[in-house]
């Protein structure tokens, strides 16, 4: 348990980190809406779409689509750039080289595990045709784990906890914590992506059924559905013309055979295991509470 | 002058940083090669054409084009990534903590330098329509310094000075050579880029002139032919089905309107420049050689 309080410094280089966090995810979501081709994000156009719509609006010479997609590529990668700067400024200014070497090396593995996971998510939604029903279960596992849990939960923590001197002990507590919480996050987001109300999550109802995402969710309802079921399954998967009525029926096929509900039993034991790691855990009470309210926060969700 | 011989630490972050810059720079191409729409680089398949021809000949599912587009995007983001990690590496281990911090400074600005100019390069691709001559002839001088210039010669040559404890004063000639040079540099690019041989730059004849890129010889060219001259040459610039006659024609009209003297006269006034700086350069007589090497091997080269 830490006895001294947070200094100025550490806080700086907290927000600073925080900061380069969120200019990285700004920059993932840039280059996701190009891959998967959508149109919106958080209600608003995305960003591919803003750039085209200034080249309609202008009337200027060449491709809508084609100088949207290329503007967005530069975007995104203006904003990788500045997230490393933002990162770098909060390091250099800590005041303590070896857990800013620390953070820095934690942020490292982070950034090539997101991007390597986004790849294994775009290879799946390709590759699926040529695996069988456990070789899929495996990767949509490993989706989630790189893509997702150690993304959105796990490497944060312990990025923060790095920069606050964090022991061993507690850094491998906080992992314990997050993986299981942010798998759990990923499974209640993949729910939410089939089922999730349009209004409350931003993007239209079964958007992920059009975009035809290789989830667990889906990989579990493969596994338990009749070989004829399956056919009609993956011919309507990843479909982007979908109306409702076929929405609803894929929506039926998954509750019915059961993945629904092993998806909830799962996302139930991995928050029981992430607030376990807490319980005897050598952390500060207010760190403690702080944690289990995020728990709370990311699994009972609407969007 | 410096007195001391290099250390091995030094040189041991002049690799890093420069394996660093090679890494950005082969992100930077991947992601080029998406924008550009090139099927191949250095007599190549891209890395877009060799995703998608992996797709093609695994038969996977969905559009073997837009995994191909997918793939390089998140290859050249790991690419970013990595090049971010090198640098960072050999600045920590250099043992001068201010030396590190100006050469990341250097770093920084370049990389967003280099975007945005890269940015401007492709707006210009499509928002020409709307400029006059004397603003085309801005521009496209503007893609030359940002995408081109600082990036190719000047801050490279300044970061690798910075880890070395150069001077503000080495640091200004060594801005004073390096952009005139990249200047230089990148006007003989696009030379080569329309009038180069094929089996030489590993890039068809006339390529720049079916991806539509708006150069300085471009603009240059456009200002000092008749208007009817410049719709015709409007309408050929940038269509991908060029045959080899149609850039035989746009050829003859830049060389005919003088525009190719032109831009020869401006690399030479720009070496020129670049080798004026040397001279009363406060620089070891050794790199003063091998900047007055470098000069030759940029603006008189064949690929």
């Amino acid at each position: 348990m830490r006895e001294t309080p947070v200094t100025q410094r550490e806080l700086d280089a907290v927000i600073g980190a925080a900061s380069s966090l969120e200019l990285f995810h700004a920059a993932a979501l840039v280059h996701d809406d190009v891959i998967d081709n959508s149109d919106t994000r958080r209600g608003e156009p995305s960003a591919h779409r803003r750039f085209a719509e200034r080249h309609e609006a202008r009337r200027w010479a060449g491709d809508a689509a084609g100088f949207g997609t290329s503007a967005a590529i530069l975007l995104g990668d203006l904003l990788l750039g500045w997230s490393d700067e933002l990162l770098d400024d909060a390091l250099s200014e800590l005041g303590h080289p070896e857990r800013a070497r620390a953070a820095r090396r934690l942020f490292n593995t982070m950034r090539t595990e997101v991007t390597a996971g986004q790849y294994l998510d775009v290879l799946e939604e390709n590759a699926w045709v040529e695996r069988d029903e456990e070789q899929l279960l495996d990767a949509a596992r490993r989706v989630v784990i790189f893509k997702s849990a150690k993304y959105s939960i796990e490497s944060p923590l312990l990025i923060g906890a790095a920069l606050g001197g964090a022991s061993e002990t507690q850094l491998e507590t906080l992992a314990e914590f997050g993986l299981p919480l942010g798998i759990a996050f990923q499974l209640r987001d993949d729910l939410l992506g089939v089922f999730g109300d349009a209004a409350v999550t931003g993007k239209p109802s079964g958007d992920d059924l059009r975009e035809g995402k290789r989830t667990m969710l889906v990989a579990l309802t493969r596994s338990r559905v009749s070989a004829s079921v399956r056919r009609v399954f993956d011919e309507l998967l990843g479909d982007p013309r979908l109306d409702t009525e076929q929405v609803l029926m894929l929506q039926g096929a998954m509750r019915d055979s059961g993945a629904v509900d092993e998806i909830e039993g799962i996302i139930d034991r991995e928050v029981r295991r992430a607030n376990a790691a807490l319980d005897e855990a050598s952390l500060a009470p207010e760190a403690i509470a702080a944690l289990r309210k995020l728990t709370a926060r990311v699994t009972d969700r609407e969007a």
